[in-house]
């Protein structure tokens, strides 16, 4: 006998489960609708090469689904959706009208072992701008990534956003005179807040005097003239100056610069950007993103890009944490005991002489076929709902 | 470098292509939402022994997208969703509350030829009524069914439904002394209209003489004592009775009762149906379905059920083929130009003194950066839709 059970790090989606999903993608949608964006997808199988020229990943590595199909092509799932944006927006290069404001939904696939908020198979929503400069774009995705918590309802006590900017990191560290050290602040800071202070000490000091040690800490920390130069750096980087004026001015929501926003080592040229649940207990970033100009080089082609990725079970974690979930998608399926379909109705309709006889007496009728009053708890259910009578068709 | 295509057989949803996939699964959702049904999905990827096992079947076999995980466990996707339906239903048996009226729009995976109409990724409209019996919920899917079409706006001159039952055709062969010859009988009516009258009768003839022959000629042009006698067997079979009635109603839907709907030699017990484009450019069937009652015996369950599945391609040739897409989906991009994204109009509006200013004197605007004038095409169009004013950010 089979099993039933679904595949290992998959999820059976029934009603009530699909009902959140459409209801976390239906939000998205909405609110990046609003902000100007427009839905593209693909299909989930890509050439395996797309992941695997991007050596050193384990996107492309140990964590690919990849085989080859009956004609001997090498295969994959996609593992992320940035490497098919490109490959699309590289073959229609000549007829599309730049800047691009895209969103997708993709089902994505990585082989790693399940654990809370990681599964083998997921959704990501993805949202990028398409060839356009640093600047006001960088400040568009981010105002579109505050409307789409703002449209779940989620307010500044519940989550954060904290950016940062790559140029004037290196720009610090530069005028810190530590520019041979860049590798390794970058890896620093980028696990920050995951070791202790005597950890990244210990790691930092495998280059770095106790001077310069020092100047990190307190530019973690904001502080002294460490963050003073920052900042001055920071108001000194055009791109960087209407998201600083801007982020500022708004009242209701917690987005602060820091410059322990990394994001790896990868391809961010510019901003980069994660929100924050504000529940300790979900302590992943929800969502990453930031400038990217070098999306196309794999296809020999130009485009400057920002764009943000966030996943549905980390989503789905923080909704249910603020009970931000409306009321009547939970108890949607319950209410729908005692609602005849309208197909069924259309046909009750032309059926049965009943109608207009019990509409005279002002009783409450339902139909249904197969009904047997004895031994159906739905008879309880519909009387309690005020019906009087049952149309057996 | 990397070739930009993608995968043969598969799709790239540009937005505009997009626009059309989402008003046809929304308009899909709608009806049967309508119908009372409720939405489902699963993974794509399911344990490979759930298609194979099906011996004989080319899903299973040479269609088969088949491959070992990375911890050896024999995978696949999905090239159908109903043996899928019947995992998930098996496995929570014992929580559901039957009838399940349930509805899914699965991407599925076949590695056929690609050919117009059949693609190796494509998307498959299935919908279910699990756990009744035959009678009323046969009438009711074919209702819905009916909605469906109803719901993109299609009429009666574009479309017809064809029904048989299984049954009545077993009782005429019965009564027809051809018992033996049941199979090659069923064989033959399944491709009735794809051959021609001579090829028909000499495949009949390997085992039915010339009356029989004749008889069958009779029965599918629906004329003579042959045809009677089929009638008055429908008429005496309880659960068609109803839709025969009903259907007969029906002023604005072209639906036929005919002996040659047979849909294989698959598991169908009872009512089977197809639905057919009247344009002959599209011959093929664009929907198909019928009563399946041992669905769950893969896992040793039981649940008596009517579905029905309809593929996305045929229904967007069909849309096409009628003119049937609402003009808006079309012109939707197009539209878009000189409309300011919500995101970045909260900005501008947080970020310019000018707008009072031309508010007062009556001054159409928009917002934008790095916009020049001289080469921007945009600007053309802009004030071409009543813009007088670029205010740059």
């Amino acid at each position: 006998m089979l099993s039933s059970q679904p595949y290992r790090g998959t999820r059976d989606f029934y009603p009530e489960k699909m009902a959140k999903r459409n209801y976390v993608f239906d939000t998205w949608k909405k609110a990046l609708q609003k902000s100007g964006f427009v839905e593209y997808d693909t299909s989930i199988i890509e050439n395996a090469e797309l992941y695997i020229q991007k050596s050193g990943d384990e996107l492309g590595g140990e964590q690919l689904y990849s085989f080859h199909d009956k004609g001997d092509r090498h295969i994959a799932l996609r593992p992320e959706m940035t490497p098919t944006l490109a490959r699309i927006v590289a073959n229609k290069m000549g007829e599309l009208r730049f800047p691009l404001r895209w969103f997708s939904i993709p089902r994505c696939f990585r082989y790693e072992r399940p654990q809370k908020g990681r599964l083998r198979e997921f959704f990501q929503l993805n949202y990028d701008i398409i060839g356009v400069e640093p600047g006001g774009a960088d400040l568009e995705i981010l105002m579109a990534t505050i409307n789409i918590f703002k449209e779940f309802g989620a307010t500044k006590d519940q989550y954060k956003i904290i950016f940062n900017h790559r140029k004037v990191l290196d720009n610090w560290i530069e005028a810190n005179g530590m520019e041979s050290k860049k590798k390794l602040i970058y890896a620093v800071l980028d696990n920050w807040f995951k070791l202790t202070l005597d950890q990244n000490k210990e790691k930092l000091s495998t280059e770095l005097n106790n001077t310069e040690i020092e100047n990190i800490i307190k530019l973690t920390k904001k502080e002294g003239p460490q963050w003073d130069q920052y900042l001055e750096i920071a108001n000194q980087t055009p791109e960087l100056k209407l998201i600083l004026k801007t982020t500022k001015e708004l009242d209701d929501v917690d987005i602060e610069f820091s410059p322990t926003i990394i994001r790896g080592l990868a391809y961010y040229t510019g901003l980069v950007f994660e929100s924050f649940d504000k529940n300790p207990d979900n302590n992943r970033a929800m969502c990453g993103g930031g400038r990217y100009d070098d999306l196309l080089s794999l296809f020999g082609k130009e485009a400057k890009s920002v764009g943000v990725g966030m996943g549905d079970v980390t989503w789905e974690e923080f909704l249910t944490n603020w009970d931000l979930w409306p009321k009547d998608i939970i108890n949607k399926e319950n209410d729908k005991v005692g609602l005849m379909p309208f197909s069924l109705e259309e046909v009750a309709t032309m059926q049965t002489e009943t109608i207009p006889e019990l509409e005279k007496q002002g009783k409450k009728y339902e139909f249904d076929y197969d009904f047997d009053r004895s031994e159906n708890k739905r008879w309880k259910e519909l009387k309690k709902r005020g019906c009087d009578e049952i149309i057996k068709l």
